[in-house]
């Protein structure tokens, strides 16, 4: 009987994120049922939601992970073997294979995607980076030309795509982001107007000088002191999209927010949202999308890790901010 | 000639809210212009949204009560002289007359009302209180029957015409209180289903019995801890009405808000507003209303103050919390 590697979650994260919250096992592959076919997956994605299903928090807003269950994630595949009327060997498929080399899927939730597309331009636009952003921007965020938008974790997969796609529709496009060289990046790469190191800037003087006519949109996945200096800067009828909290996602004592009396003042608009909500929406988010990559609008850079048990330390760069760009484990 | 009373604003409030902000000033009554008229005023309203006129915060939505000019409020008064052809002797208006006997006008801003109406009825719920609570309760609360709403300063103008209309559409309905004789007041008389008292009760453990199956729409008008408890609590897809604010309008440090990480996982909708904003909408506002009080669901208790010069001790009821009902000055 042949047999393919898994990665299980055991333990979850406090204060580290690391191989000793997972087993890596062997399992044998199964026989196929009628409507059945198997995946072997090349490449997997690796996204800061997945902090938020390993979370020790009951009150997650997917459900966790099961501990003693394999990791969840998404990821790239090919048909290897098929009962199904509709998947024939061969086809290039993307779903929640997990942190595995095979899966046995049913077609639910499971899309084939154009195998012309290189895997990384699959995973870092036309997944859920790319529907989280254009959700997120258009339906909450509603950017007008020459208003200013702040995008914290800039770099980041979801970051990079809101600020060009703002770029794109004229607005000023500020990126919060933690080293130099994404500052850089964002900046010479990706086209936006300033960056804010968070690590290194004074941050209301930072805002100050790149946003001398305040803020109307802030697009939030980090949380942390930036929030702070942004929410003060938000001018009247602001929009806010909250996205991400990664600042927060294992802190034991989470950070007090800003005073609400700006929501009042502002009459601010504040949304919380996450992307599993509005999947149903997916054929519309990708033909919004698709005319900015058409149109070489938006780039995207990828930091592939190699072999199915990188993933597991993969996962503590969200924390060091040492990935660059989209993490993709290549199996 | 003959002269009036006026009351102007003369310093800002810091710590204290009493006569020593203000002084009594008597004024010529002017001639008229062609398009003018002459209100003699009979009912001044008093609202906490004019601590934020007189606040020493510059970013407030309103512009502020300028010092050394009259202070700002809405009334109701009597036409007594007229240059004005769509105004007569005798017509009863409402506006932003100011702390003062008498007002000339130029029409602008200015309704005609019912004179078959009382007075208080008029100042209590067809005036901002009852346009406030409609606008904020179903542009953004949208209640569903089934739903619990809490909703702060419920003894208030706004909060006990909110408590009302969601009661009449079939939610379960908790008004957050600071005495017990305004908790068996909202309770007793305007048909909420349960009180908090904020300043004796656990709140957590209360919140717990009153809302066994979370909240789903929050109407806040007053900050403070309460704040903190609601939000833990609220239900995914919540929706929070943020409208006042009274416990920080002159606190030195503004007080934190909750973190943001509840906002993702329940996915909340938070939205400040303010009326002025929306003063447009005031037909189809009261289109909305009207039928309720027809119907005989919105009680109202005004608290009326004597003489123009209590309104100067009159404001502190609104932090004292010892006014019984929507304050009204009579002159």
């Amino acid at each position: 009987m042949k047999h393919y590697t898994a990665i299980n979650l055991i333990k979850r994260p406090t204060d580290s994120l690391g191989p000793e919250l997972f087993e890596v096992v062997e399992k044998p592959v199964p026989d196929l049922s009628e409507g059945e076919f198997l995946v072997r997956q090349t490449h997997m994605s690796l996204d800061p939601a997945m902090l938020g299903w390993m979370s020790p928090d009951t009150e997650s807003y997917i459900p966790r992970v099961e501990l003693g269950s394999v990791m969840r994630s998404s990821g790239l595949g090919e048909v290897i073997e098929s009962n199904h009327p509709e998947y024939a060997e061969g086809d290039r498929v993307m779903g929640m294979f997990g942190w595995q080399e095979m899966a046995v899927c049913t077609g639910e939730g499971i899309n084939k995607v154009d195998a012309s597309l290189p895997p990384e331009m699959l995973l870092s636009i036309f997944a859920l980076p790319g529907l989280t952003a254009t959700q997120g921007l258009y339906s909450i965020g509603k950017p007008q030309a020459g208003e200013t938008i702040v995008v914290s974790g800039a770099a980041g997969s979801v970051g990079s795509i809101v600020g060009q796609l703002a770029k794109a529709d004229g607005l000023n496009v500020i990126g919060v982001v933690g080293s130099d060289a994404k500052a850089d990046w964002i900046i010479n790469e990706l086209g936006f107007d300033g960056a804010v190191n968070y690590k290194t800037d004074d941050l209301g003087a930072k805002l100050n000088e790149l946003a001398p006519k305040g803020i109307d949109v802030y697009f939030e996945n980090t949380g942390g002191p930036i929030q702070h200096r942004v929410f003060e800067r938000m001018n009247a009828h602001g929009r806010i999209v909250v996205c991400g909290m990664i600042a927060d996602y294992t802190a034991s004592e989470p950070s007090p927010g800003p005073n609400w009396m700006n929501i009042i003042r502002k009459r601010l608009h504040i949304q919380g949202f996450t992307m599993p909500d509005h999947l149903d929406k997916t054929p519309e988010l990708l033909a919004k999308l698709t005319p900015y990559v058409q149109q070489g609008k938006i780039k995207y850079r990828s930091h592939t890790l190699k072999g199915l048990e990188s993933a597991m330390t993969g996962l503590n760069l969200f924390f060091t901010g040492e990935n660059q760009g989209k993490l993709i484990v290549e199996l």
